[in-house]
């Protein structure tokens, strides 16, 4: 018998490392030792993506007569494959080469089977890239006469045994075209498998992308999110109104007109999948990709947008208990949903916590993890609903609170949506009570005249505002106004004061834009809510002082911290521990896109999130009226 | 710590005894034992399923005083239930009888969870009724504020807890209705689970039906099996055309509409579904029952109706190496083939072996059971083609041969269809030639005037006119006609010798029906082919002797044994071991519907069978060359 020779590997920079039998390739050497190389050809010198590394070597250095080289010499074809890809003679295919000698190999990011992508958030974080999906590349032997085997067991026979992938289904679509798609492409196909069990798409050749889609439906605008699901990254961002607001501004509205028309749930259902086929068909056109080239998708939103989506009638999420009528994740084919992506795409769809605390929710949760951290966090998602989440490694509590819709514009006298012309934001000199304002679509504080005028006030400008007003004694603790000021800008409308943000020339309106007596009652009532939903959540945690907040939301994102804090809009905490995330749950969206054990995070963070009805909390209403008043002094 | 007591319970026929302690119910202590009792609503005295006997015992003997009884008297409740179920006081409901003595209890066929029914067929076989789906009746406890819990947690979490069942997710249509249903029905509802892992329906209240339906979709005939899932038993049957037959008479001229014309395929497909949801409405009308009431649905076929029916190009079927797209079972729900059933049911399509040995044929294979069976059994469907299957126990194989569509009465001079007007059955005597014959339609073998005039020939009508002419001498064993015979019945047609079976006046036509010199070569061509295909099989599994030939198929039920025979349609056999089956393909579909064991044979059957490709046999050609002679003397 003739003796093993072995040799000693090493991988870099994981470290891994062992000694491997002569002759084997750095490929099966990398599946003996747990090194997680990419490869979509199973070894085929096909796709190129298992290229490494070596240290000192290069392709001159592999002379025929000197055996002396850690790996044998790379072939025409291994070395015309590495030329495609724009790699030097310091490459090569884990695949091609193969061992005689020690070598130190090193795993460049992209050859590493589970990337890492960094997202901007509250800090930087790491999120492995292991989609839903995978690609891999087959030849296979056609049937013959002597062994006329069916093409759906031809494949799954190929890929058990080149990727040693067992008791693979084939979703139904998929057959229908699998025998033409075979044959045309002379039995060398690349098979887009889901969750290592179900074949969804089967391509001629070898296809070196594929494609996913993050959708976060608010009540007002849509956003989606275009992912190359090889590298994680964002190809291409955009955000649509929901069309839905034509049938009403929030959500109880719109639960509303679905209990008030016999085919309201159906008209509302067939308005959102024909807004996110808009959006699919403006994505795939800005990196123009076919819509059948998106392979996966994954939904967050609030619970009424949840339902609606999936045509559950939302009528029991605004009657008491307000029970949903699931929790748990979904995953959908997107033709059972009407979602113009390929017809085999899966479309997950993020959990519940309860009718008022929806997917979009558990997005931001599973952004921010707060079950991963020892600080004290309270996270804000602001929009017509005020959701809290609190706690952190050892418990999480949430609440929902009505704030009604004063910073989303509404109620407001001069009230408007943050978009162009919006005053978003405020300054008033406590001497002179002069104001300064910005307007959205102006580049910084303008003194008019400016490109664009006044035309109301959005959330951020409105909490501005009113900060400034009680920082500057416009108004009292209590939200009375102060008469005996003495400035031209405080005027009374029908008996109740006013004060005057812009002046009518500074507007499009032609009139003053003022802040009311009744908005500031509007700012109020809205704070408090959202102020005693975050104590009753410290109480229930047994807690007095907050580590950390944070701000999702796009709201979150432009308003002032000092202001929001100055105005009482949540409890104290230390102004640099203030965080603004923006669309925290879009990005929820997009991390389960891109990594399937956040979403396994995701049904795991549901249940353990504990869930308070504040409607039934016997001191929500005396910590409300206790929160009325601002806390500046 | 008191004492604990036990009693002695027998449950009868099974003899499953043992100790159980006092105060168990009956229901708890079959659990206990293994004794598999029905019950739908798992021991709620609702459904009645779990009625059991009891030995001696009746209602008068519960008296209060006296606890020397077996078992606690029953509730009103439990009366009441057995009252509406016509059972008298010999019997309890096991959910609501607790023990307190030894007792003997007989559990009668109908509270077995696996009920035997019985089949007519070569012998008689018991088919246990375990069929896909199951009805749980639950009753739940609302969400309340404190615990808002969704709709199909609860419901799962309801099943989990009082049937154990585990893992259950919900088909998408299911949940749209659930919130809706559980209201409605004040949370009491039935459940309908397939494969005890997914819910396919939610109904209000306690429901007491399911039904199934099983398809066999035939090149010219569609036939459909209405069952109820409870008993096994078939409510309704009925069989429509295949409308397909507008497109081409046999597979290759419709797999041939489908490579001609762009939108062959899909005309085909939306064809035979159309045909078959007139065949569920037919079915559904004749017992009164909604088309949503079916819950699950099994469908057995060629490969070519296969394929079509799935929209899958059948192209290949017709090329060689004649590879099917799919081998394996599929599982598809019925609105995503368009079948007009419960939106959530199953439709289980049986597997195919081959291109030219179809679902049908494996229906065959599981009503038949060879493969459970010592003797050599030789299994013929004849259709267009002709499936043999050979083997036993030991080793099964099998294959196809084109037999042209004589049998079907095409390519014959007055061949037809067996329909009204068919001549089935021909006599001639030996010594005066004359003819006696039998016309579909007709009582018996009428002499003229009869109520129905011959119209043509079928299949065993063939058969039997030139097995007769054979042993009258008429032609002799080459197929030769005897030109030298003395009758009136021998004509001369265009230098080719025909033979009269049906005088004009004898016939709508208005002209005789003869036999002519083609038909009798067609009559050759085509059982040379079945005797030749039958000998490869039997050389591959080196026998020289048919314990048994099973004729499937309605063909097989009409024609002649003795004049099959005496052609040489098959090898020699015994006469008596010769059985017609009938519709063993629809029998297998029903089967597949009403046992799910048996759908797990078919897959082991179509592994284990091995098909043998006739046209690459060396000596196919020299064996049916040696078989166009008749066997006869």
């Amino acid at each position: 018998m003739a003796k093993v020779i072995k040799h000693r590997l090493t991988f870099q920079p994981s470290g891994r490392r062992g000694y491997i039998e002569e002759g084997k390739t750095l490929l099966e050497a990398a599946q003996e030792l747990g090194e997680e190389l990419e490869s979509v050809c199973g070894g085929k010198l096909v796709c190129g993506k298992c290229a490494v590394k070596i240290g000192e070597t290069s392709f001159a250095d592999y002379g025929i007569e000197s055996n002396k080289q850690p790996l044998s010499p790379p072939t025409e074809e291994e070395m015309e494959s590495l030329l495609q890809r724009g790699l030097d003679d310091k490459y090569r295919l884990a695949c091609g080469a193969r061992l005689c000698g020690d070598v130190v190999v090193f795993v460049p990011e992209e050859t590493r089977r589970a990337k890492q992508i960094i997202r901007k958030s509250t800090m930087e974080r790491a999120i492995a890239v292991e989609p839903a999906i995978k690609r891999y590349y087959v030849e296979l032997s056609p049937p013959t006469l002597d062994n006329p085997i069916a093409d759906s067991e031809l494949l799954i026979a190929g890929l058990e045994h080149s990727f040693g992938l067992k008791d693979l289904s084939i979703d139904y679509p998929v057959l229908k075209e699998l025998s033409d798609c075979l044959r045309t492409s002379k039995w060398k196909v690349t098979v887009t498998v889901w969750m290592n069990r179900e074949i969804i798409k089967v391509e001629p050749g070898y296809v070196d992308k594929s494609y996913g889609l993050a959708i976060d439906i608010g009540t007002t605008t849509v956003a989606g999110y275009l992912c190359d699901l090889e590298t994680g990254k964002v190809l291409a961002t955009e955000g649509i109104m929901n069309p839905q607001v034509a049938y009403g501004e929030d959500v109880m509205s719109r639960i509303t007109y679905t209990m008030m028309n016999s085919d309201g749930l159906a008209t509302l259902n067939t308005t959102i999948v024909e807004a996110i086929n808009t959006l699919i068909v403006n994505l795939t056109g800005q990196v123009e990709i076919k819509l059948e080239d998106i392979s996966e998708v994954t939904i967050v939103g609030n619970t009424t947008m949840h339902h609606i989506l999936l045509n559950i009638c939302p009528e029991y999420l605004a009657k008491i208990p307000f029970a949903p009528t699931i929790n748990s994740s979904l995953d959908i084919k997107s033709r059972e949903l009407g979602i113009g992506v390929s017809k085999s795409a899966n479309v997950h769809i993020l959990p519940v916590k309860a009718g008022f605390l929806g997917a979009d929710t558990i997005g931001v949760l599973i952004a921010e993890e707060p079950y991963n951290q020892d600080e004290m966090m309270l996270i804000i998602d602001i929009g017509t609903n005020g959701e809290l989440v609190l706690g952190s490694r050892e418990k999480l509590v949430s609440a929902s609170c009505a704030m009604g819709p004063a910073f989303e514009g509404a109620h407001i006298k001069f009230g408007m949506r943050a978009a162009l012309g919006a005053i978003e934001h405020v300054a008033i000199d406590k001497k002179s009570l002069e104001v300064r304002f910005k307007v959205i679509g102006n580049e910084g504080w303008d003194i008019p005249p400016s490109p664009i005028k006044a035309v109301g006030i959005c959330g951020s400008g409105i909490i501005d505002a009113v900060a400034e007003m009680v920082k500057a004694s416009i108004i009292d603790r209590s939200g009375r106004f102060n008469t005996k000021i003495d400035s031209n800008r405080l005027v009374n409308t029908n008996g109740s004061p006013e004060f005057i943000i812009a002046w009518a020339n500074e507007t499009s309106l032609g009139q003053d834009i003022t802040v009311s007596t009744g908005d500031v009652r509007e700012v109020q009532l809205a704070k408090a809510a959202m102020y005693a939903g975050s104590r009753i959540l410290m109480s229930k945690l047994g807690v007095t002082r907050l580590d950390k907040v944070v701000l999702a939301g796009a709201f979150g994102s432009y308003v002032s911290k000092e202001n929001a804090l100055a105005i009482g809009l949540f409890p104290k905490c230390e102004l640099e521990k203030v965080y603004s995330v923006g669309n925290a749950a879009g990005d929820g969206a997009r991390i389960a896109l891109i990594n399937i054990d956040k979403r396994q995070e995701a049904e795991d963070v549901v249940k353990k999130v504990e869930y308070v009805e504040l409607s039934i909390e016997p001191n929500f209403q005396n910590l409300f009226i206790e929160a009325l008043p601002f806390p500046i002094d």
